[in-house]
């Protein structure tokens, strides 16, 4: 359809019907049984003919469901304008891939992009046309318990993600490929940064903060082609985002050209009520329609009260015309008009959803994604080795994390069928043990296990509802009764490798004893087969950190892009005046980037094909040598940071300006370029914009962002 | 001496003696033995010349000594200029007083302005010209060592302690007043906005929360007359206070109307360097001079590159003439043209200071700063009660804290002392005890003790040296072996009272089960007795806490004026979906303006003389009635609160706009009134002006900022 047309539709609808387009309501407003839909209208106090012009719907799944809510849609639609369907589809659809933080750590465009495409898929023959995602919420708070939504605490990794993920979701073309899905951008701007990791708490950071570190990874999405932006549930410089003119009006759409909808996350307009720059919904919709917010998400401040507003002002038609162009258009750009039932099939759906393939994938993603932090060389274990498998995760399916509202416990592969499918001698622990309580019998049990066999794998970790959204938690270490069995164990067992299930960074000071722990996240559909193919050395751990683990919450946050302090603890740890706890030290427990392989791979002789350059334009290619001095096969992902030694304002002591994944046989030698745009040298000046300075920069590479030994000074005239 | 005078000697000098005149020494550089001086001089690269030149010096006490300085100072003065002495005169100069976050815990300005004189006076006998005091950084971390230093989290507080500490220290005349001292506001700006409540670290707040939560404290002790400002350590918007030209131009100049000089804190200009920001010295200069900062502490960028700076422009003379004239001014509007020499005195000195009255003084005022945090009914005791005193706090002369160089551990009256002199039956245990370790024998004589006697006065708490500078701590419990030495003396004794000596908020869950807790911070010269006097019931404790105590450090920061969120704790505490974390509430353990006496004051009937005000120019008057009901006398510090309906930007939950004490008799019933004046409803708007909005206005009164039950709406037209 032409934008003409669109135009003449909307100038055919009344201003209610157009109020009603930019309104989004749950399934729960399109069951068949008219009787079950008496609730929710009632508690939003709106009538059959809203529903019927609603512009959007939220929350359906299931190819015929998807087509019969849409046939009836659009019989009953004044204009015979087609719905929409979108959901949050964060890390998988019914085939669930491991938690975004745990993608973040496999450093891999590919398998992101994989992940997105096979979620596309699914989420496409079960007739969704958008996907919440991606999340691109810088995070640095582990308290934070929407850090695991995200892909880490790093803008230029998130960036990348971001553009992987959108391409991911929306591949080519949109209209065409009845396989994607559209992207959404959120949450804009800066949910991450709540105040004491407290879930939509205030967020409160200088300018100069929010555009360098927190606005690239929505830009980079935005960039790539994202199709909606969802604003954020908390205030920036005191005034919610979703009322928000400087950040929606000025930077989203004048400054990164973003033309399509914003749609305001769940209640969001209606909750400026609650943050107390509305007295009522009247004013929280003139703030929101003012502010560039499209669709209203499950309240009715636009559907009450945009028509009084445009009695008394005239320029809120004009506001709410080019709102329902957007989201016109946005239909228009998935083919809606043309085909509104646009991939849903229930056939291919029996074939695609969950299959083979997409378990292989999700498998081989979870491999990716899991971080070894410590091996003290009992990994990998034989599949002869007397191993026993105990702890509250070992024979669960809460393998998913949170946002699977699609993935069953009963499709995940546990740990314990994970292992017992490859091990020859592993004895799973028959006593089912609790997350927060041990009994007599699970512990009598566990060691007991610990007395027979040589290694004990303890599974150890976060419940779901753990992490994810309003789940912060202000102690970040494991429940105490995982604890007291860790010791317990510890104190009998000959090796104990803990294998975690968790969300967020944790304080792991309680399992330093540990021979081995394997960081596996929530793993999703195949995180037991993931656990068995790492323990047993059948793939050898590539996964990287891409958010810092700290000593302890008191030193949150930890981030490894801090700048150097007038008194840095870097140069003179030990000395009085410097920036610097006196109980703990400044450093992450398991740093960005950090990881382990059962490989040794050596970094050799840095050199720049040029040290001086004179235009930021130019790209400079960095090299080094990798030697894989083990007999392991592996994959070395190797970094490269940046430090900028004067700027206008401090700069962070290492920025990380790019990677790439190198696959090194038993005592390969190679030689590996990485290149440096001399643009992304580019920081936020005291005036806000983007530009890079002439001058000195140390340019780092190396295996995290601790180790980087291999440094060379560039100079850009 | 006139100003036309000061240009005159400006006028004679050479460039080199202008750039001398900015910087500031230690007193090592002025020590009678020139060997003595070498080792400094080299340090600093500089020459007799430029020491007898430099402008002012600091850290010298003693009349004799000051004296001794200041004559061949003016001697060897090129322009027979006198020098000035400062020092960090935090909290009394030989008379140590409770530390400053004690001393907002009286919320007495009359106390808080009576320590001030008394500092001031003690160190104009000593020869001494200008503190560098007050603190006035707004704090709410209590990880942060320099909190101790500070009023508290509150701005409207924090202001008015800011006042009553300037006229303490500067009386009204400074020139006539010999026995005052000019003040030095610090640290310009949101110093104790430091990440991670780490010293130094940087600071990142959005310029609305800057101005509206950090500057007030600031800009009050200015508009009282403070005659310095010094530069803080920290980055705002990425660039060093001490560069940082918006900061000290535009603000403090142009909008604070400040005209005294701005000195850096120590080595602070040169640390720009290691900001990042300053390629060298020069470069670093140049950042200072032309931000305004006038006095350079201890490094010497100014007087190794100024001259350069002004060979390459000539506009850097200006500025350089601009500041030596605010260095001149300075001394002369201290008298010291005249009179260089000015308070010192020795014979004075000796009757002045630690004078029997300063004591007193001290002693009540430790009183009023003490915080009964728990009693459940066991305090006041008796003087015949049979009470054991044990514990690491409790014979120790630590009582002072950080900021006391010229307080001596044995002139403090320890708690031993203090309890022994009043109580009856008091055993000190003989055995020592350590902060940080417990004995067999110290623990079995703790035990002992507590079974042989009624109460156990268990005195815990942090060293002087684990608050203040470079003292952060990202653990704040207490230390584990005080936790074991409590549990143990827990279980066997009948009451344990604990009374804590310590400079931050602490994490009190262990301590839980005492019967009491006296929150006595550092107390100072005279703590002992001050506990003892609160413990026997002597005095009846005022003291209200001036900044939250958290559950834990996980909830950090935790303080009173939050904003309400858009799904707000407060209303549905229970609920899923709401601002909070799933193993804390958000409220802090105590909260800011908590604290309990020996009697119980309920407050009833709120009224205002008007519920609704036309102009901001009004004041309203809120009255209340206090009801004694218990036979004690006492002192009740009534709290106005209000909040702010509906604002431009989230405004707190409730903002903290006037208090008064009020002494009761036993069963007395007294009506109170407080002053509301309009125009302190105003806050800063998106435009970053101050401005009051019309509508509606709760106003809350209670004892503390949790109990407020008592509210009216007040409507401003």
């Amino acid at each position: 359809m032409q934008k003409a047309e669109l135009l003449t539709i909307i100038e055919k609808m009344s201003p209610k019907e157009k109020v009603d387009q930019l309104l989004q309501l749950s399934a729960d407003f399109y069951t068949d049984d008219a009787e079950d839909r008496t609730g929710p209208m009632e508690t939003l106090d709106i009538n059959e003919t809203t529903i019927a012009n609603a512009g959007t719907i939220l929350g359906v799944s299931g190819a015929e469901k998807a087509m019969g809510i849409q046939k009836n849609y659009i019989e009953n639609n004044s204009h015979k304008i087609p719905t929409m369907f979108m959901a949050d589809i964060i890390h998988g659809f019914r085939t669930i891939f491991p938690i975004p933080l745990a993608l973040g750590c496999t450093w891999s465009k590919e398998a992101v992009e994989e992940m997105a495409s096979i979620s596309a898929l699914e989420s496409s023959v079960s007739g969704l046309h958008l996907t919440f995602s991606p999340m691109l919420d810088l995070v640095r708070d582990p308290r934070w318990g929407r850090v695991m939504e995200s892909t880490g605490e790093d803008p230029y990794l998130n960036s990348e993600f971001a553009k992987a993920m959108v391409t991911g979701y929306q591949g080519d073309d949109l209209k065409e490929d009845m396989s994607k899905v559209a992207a959404c951008v959120k949450h804009f701007a800066a949910y991450g940064g709540a105040i004491g990791g407290r879930d939509y708490n205030t967020v409160d950071v200088s300018e100069t903060t929010l555009r360098e570190k927190y606005l690239p990874s929505y830009q980079a999405a935005i960039d790539a082609g994202a199709k909606l932006v969802m604003t954020a549930f908390n205030t920036i410089e005191g005034i919610p985002a979703s009322g928000n003119k400087k950040l929606f009006r000025d930077v989203l759409r004048d400054e990164f050209n973003f033309k399509g909808p914003v749609i305001s996350d769940w209640a969001a307009i209606k909750e400026m009520i609650n943050h107390g720059v509305a007295a009522d919904e009247k004013e929280a919709a003139r703030l929101a329609i003012e502010a560039g917010v499209d669709i209203e998400m499950m309240t009715t401040c636009y559907d009450k009260h945009l028509l009084e507003l445009i009695d008394e002002d005239p320029k809120y038609m004009d506001l709410l015309d080019e709102a329902v162009l957007r989201i016109l258009e946005l239909k228009n750009d998935l083919g809606l008009f043309e085909n509104p039932y646009r991939g849903a099939d229930p056939v291919k759906e029996k074939e695609v959803i969950l299959s083979a393939s997409h378990r292989e994938s999700a498998r081989k993603i979870a491999e990716k994604s899991m971080v070894l932090l410590e091996n003290n060389g009992i990994l990998p274990l034989s599949q002869e080795t007397a191993i026993a498998l105990v702890g509250p995760k070992a024979t669960t399916g809460d393998l998913m994390g949170a946002w699977s509202w699609q993935g069953k416990f009963d499709e995940v592969v546990t740990i314990a069928k994970g292992l017992s499918a490859k091990g020859k001698n592993v004895t799973v622990a028959s006593v089912e043990s609790d997350l927060f309580e041990n009994t007599t019998e699970s512990l009598e049990e566990a060691k007991q296990l610990a007395k027979e066999n040589e290694v004990v794998v303890l599974a150890l970790g976060e419940a779901d509802w753990m992490s994810g959204e309003a789940a912060s938690r202000s102690d970040i270490r494991l429940p105490q009764s995982q604890i007291d069995l860790f010791n317990e164990v510890r104190a009998i067992a000959k090796k104990v490798i803990v294998v975690l299930i968790n969300g967020r960074p944790l304080d792991l000071t309680a399992i330093s004893e540990a021979d081995g722990i394997l960081e596996a996240w929530f793993p999703g559909t195949e995180g037991g087969n993931a656990v068995a193919n790492i323990l047993f050395g059948d793939v050898n751990p590539s996964g990287r950190l891409s958010m810092s683990f700290p000593e302890n919450v008191g030193q949150v946050p930890v981030y490894y892009n801090t700048e150097n302090t007038g008194r840095p603890y870097e140069s003179a740890p030990d000395e009085k005046y410097v920036s610097k706890y006196l109980d703990v030290s400044n450093y992450a427990k398991y740093p960005f980037g950090y990881g382990l392989s059962f490989a040794k791979v050596a970094y050799e002789g840095i050199a720049l094909n040029k040290e001086t350059i004179d235009s930021s334009d130019e790209t400079v290619e960095v090299t080094v040598t990798l030697h894989n001095q083990s007999e392991e096969t592996t994959i070395e992902t190797v970094q490269l940071y940046v430090r900028d030694l004067v700027g206008k304002t401090a700069r962070p002591l290492k920025e990380l300006k790019g990677f790439t994944q190198v696959a090194l046989a038993g005592n390969e030698r190679k030689e590996i370029t990485l290149s440096l745009a001399v643009k992304d040298l580019a920081y936020v000046h005291p005036d806000l914009t983007w530009s890079v300075d002439p001058g000195e920069f140390h340019i780092m590479v190396g295996p995290n962002s601790r180790e980087l030994d291999l440094v060379k000074t560039l100079v850009l005239k």
